[in-house]
């Protein structure tokens, strides 16, 4: 996954962007001039693509699912699992593997939850690393009160890796647990996952990824990669808010208690004892985000159709081309190492991320300023806040053109 | 709730409903013919203008919340916290008592999980009705097991209301939580919710309403019904999946332990301690359902405008004109009282519910056949599931007709 960097020719990068550009709605002024939108990191445009698969999921699709005996019903629930089986082709995972939650935070929260509660216990240990995003970090934490388990926090290199040598040495037998960020979503750092797995497996601890910012970018292989929980958002991914998948192994999976209760999880229930479904329906109460799922779906669609590979290559050309230009200005820290994938995070000298944002922002520039919820991370950076841009397939060099007249715009004000 | 009800003359009636129904793209078959669509109690349809709300929030205006400095960020923020007040305003609460969840079960299990774990304790004891949802039942029972406090049911009068008389009899001050749906979702009978109230505080208990039947029928205002807890679903109302509201009293939900870790609910990080920001962020850790939220509020918005009076009296007067033409056969057994709001359960003799769903499927009909996630319900009943006609507002007496067909078909096929 870290491995070196295929840049595709300038030619096709423009092909590429200028033509996606105009599938979103959302990349547009209201005045029809292309709107600078540099902050997919934080969440995606969509396509008109999950946009018209919406509408139809909405409207002359519309029933619920797993109930209804008329035929519409039944559709939808194809509709629905076929929405499973495609998240589970993506990542490379079986369909009864998949979860659906909210996002990456409450799949997170479900495995603090439910494998947390009944495989730690005060003693145990827990890693995860120093560039977590909070909802990689405050789950653990509730879960320490309710169980007393340790966290330990591993290092980065100097470049904003997480530091795997470090691990290594840190691993011990009491860790039951290692969570970590496939890709930094501050820093765009990579993660060995694999090493990451090993080293994990090494002491009989198990690996949580969380892959918000990879899934975007890096063609996944769950199996591959050997790790035993994956989540990610699907509104980082091109799709809509309000869900998300859990990855799980399968023996995970079946093992784990039910979280919610409610309708849908249950085999049967009387007011004695209630018996729960298998998984993944053990982990899914109530009216599942239906509308939702038909729209990841037609998200992973459209993001395949024009493949992982070409997303990868355009956004870590993208980030690369901002990071040489603004290392070529002896007034601007560029954070995080070279081959960051599609986010780049600076500061500009005297200025406060804030002030830079709200400038771009006149200028039409969309970037993000802040802690990015990794707040331990900026003080190990030693700042309140960085600027981040970050890049989606959309974007294309006069994005950067425009950043950079903004930096300027912005210096000469400061000046 | 109960008292008398007004029905509307049939010429508004008609108007009203042949109006609604081509604001609904989900109400036609693909030949242009109406879907008699009667599993509204289900999941309701999603009038256009609900749809493009969601267009609008998925495209132009698509941005995060809470956390951009650019200025679309900004006003999607706005118009996410409008939300939020309209969904107050809508049920006659104050905006910082209203928690947006995934839908009335996870509301009722984040209660369960945060107000239950922090305040309840073996010894303790929940009242619960007979005839309530089993996401009304099993965060209870999933709650016992882990705090070792007991349950105990409501009876049901012989016409299939939630037995007050009977409530007042049970509760004692070992009680510490009521949870009681507002209108079941099999019988349609209605909760004399201030009552209720009253019985609880009593002794000194919370009550938990579930308002997902409620809701879309009944003007809310949960300070003069003097509930503690009041959820529901928007799918129900008319409005997206994925999306639903918990509201509780300022100081109930003040006092609460947060639920999940994450981004958004936290005020600082640090690997050492963490500190929480105030409801309802405390409760909404990650990017929320923003594009839902904005399709929630453009469903309240579409609903108070023809008004919740016209829905409650257009769907009781629905489902008495169903219940009258049904009690007029010796081969049907209509379930439930005779104020049923919006909502018909019956069975027709030697029929089992699911083959008159599959029959009245092919003749365009879409009612549910099942156990409705209430099989202590079906138990008491002595049935192992029903057939439920329920409304919406884009019904009218020409799906009745059409139901009625469909039964006279099915009574053929098995005579």
């Amino acid at each position: 996954m870290s491995g070196p960097v295929t840049i595709v020719d300038s030619a096709e990068r423009v092909s590429v962007s200028s033509d996606i550009r105009v599938q979103f709605p959302g990349m547009w002024n209201l005045d029809g001039s292309p709107w600078r939108y540099l902050d997919t990191a934080a969440t995606a445009q969509k396509p008109q693509a999950v946009i018209d698969a919406t509408v139809r999921a909405m409207g002359v699709d519309y029933a619920t699912v797993h109930r209804g005996v008329y035929a519409r019903s039944a559709e939808m629930t194809l509709g629905f699992e076929a929405a499973r089986r495609r998240v589970a082709a993506f990542i490379g995972a079986d369909e009864g593997e998949v979860v659906f939650t909210r996002g990456a935070t409450e799949a997170i929260n479900l495995v603090a939850s439910t494998w947390g509660e009944a495989n730690l216990k005060a003693g145990d240990r827990i890693l995860i690393s120093m560039l977590e995003h909070h909802s990689n970090i405050v789950p653990w934490q509730l879960l320490r009160e309710r169980t007393g388990v340790a966290i330990d926090v591993c290092p980065l290199t100097q470049d904003g890796r997480i530091d795997l040598d470090a691990a290594e040495a840190m691993l011990t037998s009491a860790h039951k647990l290692v969570a970590l960020a496939h890709v930094s979503n501050v820093l765009g750092s990579v993660l060995d996952v694999k090493r990451a797995a090993d080293l994990a497996h090494g002491v009989g601890a198990k690996l949580l990824v969380d892959g918000c910012q990879a899934a975007p970018r890096i063609k996944l292989d769950v199996k591959a990669l050997d790790c035993d929980f994956y989540v990610f958002s699907a509104h980082k991914l091109y799709g809509p808010t309000g869900i998300g998948a859990l990855w799980a192994r399968a023996e995970i999976l079946d093992a784990m208690p039910p979280w919610h209760g409610g309708g849908a999880m249950i085999d049967t229930v009387t007011f004695e004892k209630t018996t729960f479904a298998s998984a993944p329906q053990r982990f899914e109460a109530g009216t599942p985000m239906i509308i939702e799922a038909i729209g990841l779906a037609a998200a992973i669609d459209w993001l395949e159709a024009i493949g992982l590979d070409v997303a990868q290559s355009h956004e870590r050309a993208l980030a690369n081309t901002l990071r040489e230009v603004l290392g070529q200005r002896n007034d601007v820290t560029v954070f995080g190492p070279a081959d960051a994938l599609g986010i780049t995070s600076f500061a500009l000298d005297g200025v406060h991320p804030h002030d830079l944002g709200t400038i771009l922002d006149e200028e039409g520039v969309a970037i993000r300023a802040g802690h990015h919820c990794a707040q331990p991370l900026m003080q190990h950076l030693g700042v309140s806040a960085t600027a981040r841009a970050s890049f989606g397939l959309y974007n294309d060099e006069s994005d950067i053109e425009a950043l950079l007249k903004g930096i300027e715009r912005t210096r000469r004000i400061f000046a």
